[in-house]
């Protein structure tokens, strides 16, 4: 028995993986919870004190060393196997999450002086305070080194890399000129294992301006953005970029020790999470989406071409799997869309008989809606709530809800919400037929989908597309096993490339989802009128950027009295 | 002692308010709820196996018998009066609620063989199901009798007197044979006072197309509009017309055994239910717009002059007082819009807290959002849940909420229904300025400003008008009795006319809310968006139209959905 771990490091927990490098099948799985979890409002005890802005959210690195020491072993046990037939180990990490170290790779998060710095700490990918960072390497981008701005969209987003490091060196210089090194965690986390930095592609090329051809912005643009920013890759990142698919080294003792297993086990090159999936989806060619729908939906593609199409927010060659291009775009809310009417909207009803039936709120209204056929409730929505990243790439655009009567169900809202995200994702694959590429079906990923299958339902009738599943919850952290069994090499029996382990192990789909013709018809009308509500106001009407200018102004004035208003008796 | 009654017919229950008319001190009030209350679904037992189709809404009139049965002896009993110190009876109705009945006023559902015939019951304001016979009546009015429509917003509503006349005619023409008069209910409820059949001129001129100088349309548009149909108002209405504040006759014995009270004692002509809120809130002369405030907002105003404006639904000359103008405009969607969100949307916790506090949960919500400051939620909504009946006059339009995010309240939506409605108000005011009115100030009555101040304080500021609330809760049943003051006579203790009987007898405004200034400076920028919203959607897309066209189509209903408009009431 030969095995590979992927280890997939999540927001909120780690989640490993054992597999069967031979079969596919998978052997064990492990989670395990950060301690400290998503840190947001203050920083974690002893600490508590120190309080956090708000967008600030930021992680404990300790906790994924954490995760390390207790999912490893997990699978292992769990699987009854010994450390000696893992011959390769693989990670994904969220992104872009990132940390400032010391040059033997402690966090200063770690150390004494820099505790109480919320600088020093794990910036995690949904920290988005360093939305002025981001404006500014984007105008700096804009004026004269535009070609960077052109593989995303035009916009630097503030959970970029660099937005996150500029945020450190305008409000915490001292942290910053200690930071000998600035790191994505995912590297940090593959140092921890193997003894020495690496830096991946997957990040380099994704969330920090690199590129296989021309590598990172030159020193100037660095300069433009601020004086003291120029040597920032020089003297705290690296220019030496490992490509996915290759071993980033071999399990150092510490790493052994970490983990349980045997020092000189080969390590991956770390990927993005989302990204795992595509291999992990068995997804190594062009003709599929692959879209992972959690709290936000994230579209993934590859092509041997370049083929730019509005709404891409991210083409990088490499960047998602060795040898093409990857095409990134992406939906904002999702899950979190969902969770936010299901907690806060559906009715005393819903929540009653939840609890009475020990279900969850999602099960009943998805029961409900299933029950609604496409068009009848006269609904249509934009899901915009946190702002729109595809075609329109303007996160000041806001949720719509069109339609609604004395009639109206939660139920009926709920689907119109899962609608308007199956219709936000057929624009994108639009753009993509129009841009030149043949989808021939949307491969679904994530717990979310699983959970609740009605979401594909709608979204192949929403679409037009069939819609596939796979049978693996952990299509991230399958797809970090087999950059294991990669890493591990064909004379370790493992394999020659990415595309020749997903080709074998990763598993076909478990069930498709075909569009019923009937509905689709229906959807196309109902499409229509959204292409026509989302061009309006995403494209001529300010009605959207005008109430939230008015919501922040009102917002800046909070000192004054509620109400000045007299009442006369 | 002189007091005078008033007995204010709803759809759910009659109250009556006994009136000492030397001071305006209220005696006492009662209310009767109707035992089968507002009919839909199904007839009530023993016949409940008849059932009603959709729009369908009736009522019983042995219902309002009842009432008067209850209601006056009690208000009696409560005030420790005797019969002889009322001098005078007033009632107002519902409108338009219409029954067919025999020649001695015997209710054709009374009766043996028409007791399973659903169009032998009275016929509820909100009885929605004459669309096709409303749009046959604007088709022929529009076709050579113009001026019939001008004074309507050019469209006869289905809740019209001859709308549901005709549907009787069409779909049960045994009925509408059998009918030897069609009657509007607050003239039969008269007739059963005072022993002979009277028409008033409010539910006549506001629901049957009559006006004081031509009376009703000419036979050849009955003739027109069906055959069959050319002599309903010679064969089953009548010609003679009371005007407000004439006295319909004298209690006859019957009348008197029915209320307790004493035969001959004079009661008044009736008056539409809103209307009589007008000088029940000391309205009697131009300035001041009332609102009546309940499950729609009904909007009314009296001028001298003839001064139509975009939006008026109703302008009719002795139609809400004698001797002046009577304008109507109206909001169908308020109270029910926030019940249908405080039920279905308030989430779980907003119930969990209403039921530990033993609060309503609109008191929560609107607690809650009293702390939401205007334009801070980033939230616009559009307040057409059941189609606009102001200026765009389109029961095919929806509801709208614009501006929603992940961070989005259930208080704040609940605040941005309340400020869409405020914004429609606005629209009506604007509409009537621009047309010669001069409005000082809104009226605003009705049980659901009472108790939910929240409303005057943000329909004062989005408005930017002061908004008076009265101390009555029952300003219409208020009006009912100052009827009853006027038909007493003066010679009686009561007064000459309903002016000078309000102008004594209505109490001042309680209350006074002032707009605030740095309130409505917010609100104006609202109230553009709102206004921008509201002449794309109403004016320009057919969005929401093309949504209910689809909705009906899957749904399998009328290619044209029912007029969701209410009119007063």
């Amino acid at each position: 028995m030969k095995a590979a771990i992927g280890i997939d490091f999540g927001s909120e927990s780690a989640r490993a993986l054992l597999l069967d490098i031979a079969t596919g099948r998978e052997l064990a799985t492990a989670e395990h919870s950060y301690r400290d979890g998503i840190i947001r409002g203050h920083l974690p005890p002893p600490d508590a004190d120190v309080n956090l802005p708000t967008g600030w959210i930021l992680q404990n690195p300790a906790d994924y060393v954490d995760a390390l020491r207790h999912t490893v072993p997990a699978v292992l046990a769990t699987a009854g196997l010994s450390p000696d037939h893992v011959v390769g180990i693989g990670i994904d990490f969220t992104s872009c999450t990132m940390l400032p170290a010391k040059a033997d790779g402690t966090p200063l998060c770690a150390l004494e002086e820099f505790r109480r710095e919320p600088h020093a700490w794990v910036k995690l990918w949904a920290h988005h305070a360093a939305q002025p960072e981001a404006d500014r390497l984007t105008d700096v981008g804009a004026k004269g080194y535009g070609s960077i701005l052109d593989r995303f969209g035009g916009k630097i987003s503030p959970e970029s890399f660099f937005a996150k490091s500029l945020q450190i060196l305008r409000e915490a210089p001292h942290v910053y000129r200690a930071a000998d090194r600035l790191i994505d965690a995912a590297d940090w986390v593959t140092w921890q294992l193997i003894g020495s930095e690496i830096r991946g592609a997957g990040t380099a090329g994704y969330k920090a301006l690199w590129d296989g051809k021309r590598g990172f912005p030159p020193r100037d643009f660095f300069a433009s953005v601020d004086p003291d920013f120029e040597d920032v890759v020089d003297a705290k990142m690296s220019r030496d970029i490992l490509l996915l698919g290759e071993r980033a080294g071999a399990l150092s003792e510490h790493g052994a020790r970490l983990t349980g297993l045997i020092p000189g086990t080969p390590v991956a090159v770390p990927c993005i999470d989302a990204h795992c999936s595509v291999p992990g989806a068995a997804v190594t060619s062009p003709g599929r989406l692959v879209m992972v729908m959690g709290t936000s939906i994230c579209h993934m593609a590859v092509d041997g071409d370049l083929r730019p199409f509005e709404g891409a927010f991210g083409i990088v060659r490499d960047g998602i799997l060795p040898g093409v291009w990857g095409y990134e775009a992406g939906q904002p809310a999702f899950g979190d869309m969902l969770g936010w009417f299901a907690d806060g909207f559906a009715g005393a009803t819903h929540h009653e008989r939840a609890r009475a039936e020990q279900r969850d709120v999602h099960a009943i209204l998805a029961e409900e809606c299933a029950h609604v056929r496409p068009g009848s409730s006269g609904l249509l929505a934009l899901d915009w709530l946190s702002g729109n990243r595809s075609v329109l790439l303007d996160g000041d655009l806001s949720g719509l809800i069109i339609g609604v009567t004395p009639e109206t169900t939660p139920a009926e809202i709920y689907r119109a919400l899962i609608e308007a995200a199956a219709f936000g994702a057929r624009i994108v694959v639009d753009r993509m037929v129009d841009a030149g590429f043949s989808i021939d079906a949307i491969v679904a990923c994530g717990g979310l989908p699983k959970r609740n299958p009605l979401i594909l339902r709608i979204f192949a009738d929403a679409i037009g597309l069939p819609v596939d599943v796979g049978n693996s919850e952990q299509a991230a952290a399958l797809g970090a096993a087999l950059y294991g069994a990669v890493a591990a090499g064909r004379e370790a029996g493992g394999y020659a490339s990415i595309t020749d382990a997903a080709n074998v192990l990763a598993p076909a789909p478990e069930r498709r989802y075909e569009p019923d013709p009937s509905a689709t018809v229906v959807y196309d009308r109902l499409y229509a009128e959204y292409v026509e509500l989302h061009d309006h106001f995403g494209r001529r009407s300010g009605t959207m950027k005008r109430l939230k200018d008015l919501r922040n102004e009102v917002a800046g004035a909070r000192s004054r009295a509620p109400h000045n208003g007299k009442e006369t008796s």
